[in-house]
């Protein structure tokens, strides 16, 4: 490990989720509505801006146990919302009637680490032995920064947040190895303290940073050449600081080119029926009774 | 209030306390023992370090709401543990027994601002209009930085923490105002964003940092040149973290010149009966009885 980094262990574990409330289940449901019947194909960004949005990976079921084991043992870049059974495209958890082969608006097929396909629905490629892997995503951090006033230039600007391989490795399981990718978001130190205290009581969403500072501590060697996303400007008096990032497990899948593997497309992702409040650690609190599994 | 620093709205309500414990009263009540029979004189660092010591300020009634509210508009670098009844020197809320003339190792007299006399026993300068005033310290979040394993070079040392007059305004109140003088402690990024999460959870002794990174953005133009205590050495890979100090309320007073005021002497703090992690707002959660008046 890096010494220069976070350690991965979050500080508490991950988020006790509470049960979805029925406004919520409404929200999220008529959100999923017209993404269902393929009129809606591009990306979720603001869509319901304050329920939880999920990463999607599908792998067959003899990988599913290193996958969920890589994600276990790499909780900060792979945060598991969710993890389904073979077969089942349902994901009570996150939502009573998610269906997972036509709840997102395009996904990416790869067949042996190669891009196949980008359709809007899996119902067709869908098999028994497929298993469902939700993970949680930026948009619900960005939601409590932006709540609490702490700006976001990409955000701002209308770009993708700028994503970095860095010299950190991620612990490997089975064929799933690679380095961490992290999100950079340029801040004043003071919103910088205050994105960490924010950050920290979403676990579930990546949690507190992993590095602030000097870039070259973690193996960028240049801020304005991000390897995912847009680049965006670092002004005088800011630190550029830099998140866990659900880029991580697609890197790994990237590396372990499995046979089969179905993801969602970029920014294209699931909106589940949690709220965005119901993640934070302190604010849902211990007196929570749904718990992941 | 300077842009580059923190807001100092603590996150959180200052801590409720819970009760005090009996072994903690105990072990409260054997560490001021021999200070109270004069036979302990010098520093309380170290002494029964899991309980919170205080800083103490005494001030005459005519001064005391005026000073109550400066610590109130800056709470970050003055926050009240608990302030005294007129002519009081008990302060049952932070130790049954406590008597404020006499469980203090040493005392600083101040008249109009001078410094007169550095008694170990208060009781004959004692009065019916005196108000005491105990303000927590930095000891209480570094015995839980230590606790979670960040080092601290300057405890390494067996140095005082570097303190610094920064460009940051204090709120003002009556005759008392001042610069916000900061501490600072070095660390590596990871441990930085460590300490912001741990110390957030201490509102009650300063907070989360005030600033890290560039000290230039707080008006320090040599971190080698400490206005307080001793320099320690910036290393590489290392970003100078900064906490509003408790020395702010003695530069405060020191500007006011009140025509009487009695302080502790630098490091002879009030050792109480509360533990430190009675002020953890994680920890000790908000199902507490006793809050502060």
């Amino acid at each position: 490990m890096n010494p220069a980094v976070s350690s991965q262990a979050p500080a508490r574990p991950i988020a006790p989720i509470a049960p979805i409330g029925q406004e919520a289940a409404r929200r999220g449901a008529a959100a999923r509505a017209p993404i269902r019947r393929g009129e809606w194909v591009t990306h979720t960004s603001g869509l319901a801006d304050d329920l939880v949005q999920g990463n999607l990976v599908v792998l067959p079921h003899a990988l599913a146990a290193d996958f969920e084991r890589y994600c276990r043992l790499n909780p900060r870049p792979c945060p598991l919302l969710a993890v389904g059974r073979p077969g089942d495209a349902s994901v009570p958890e996150l939502g009573a009637d998610i269906d997972i082969r036509s709840d997102l608006p395009r996904y990416r097929v790869w067949r042996h680490g190669e891009l196949v396909a980008e359709p809007t629905d899996i119902r067709d490629l869908w098999r028994d032995d497929l298993v469902a892997f939700v993970i949680g995503c930026s948009f619900s951090f960005e939601w409590a920064l932006r709540a609490d006033g702490v700006p976001l230039r990409h955000v701002e600007l209308g770009r993708n947040v700028a994503m970095y391989r860095t010299n950190v490795a991620t612990e490997p399981a089975g064929p799933f190895h690679g380095p961490m990718v992290m999100s950079m978001r340029p801040l004043r130190a003071a919103d910088a303290i205050r994105a960490v205290e924010i950050t920290a009581r979403f676990p579930a969403v990546h949690g507190a940073p992993m590095h602030l500072g000097d870039p070259s501590l973690i193996g960028i060697a240049d801020l304005a050449a991000p390897d995912y996303g847009d680049a965006v400007e670092l002004r005088p008096g800011e630190l550029p600081v830099f998140w866990a990032c659900g880029v991580t497990p697609q890197a790994a899948i990237a590396a372990a080119r499995p046979d089969f593997c179905i993801t969602h497309a970029p920014g294209a992702m699931l909106v589940t029926d949690l709220c965005n409040d119901q993640l934070d650690t302190v604010q849902a609190g211990p007196a929570t009774t749904h718990h992941l599994r």
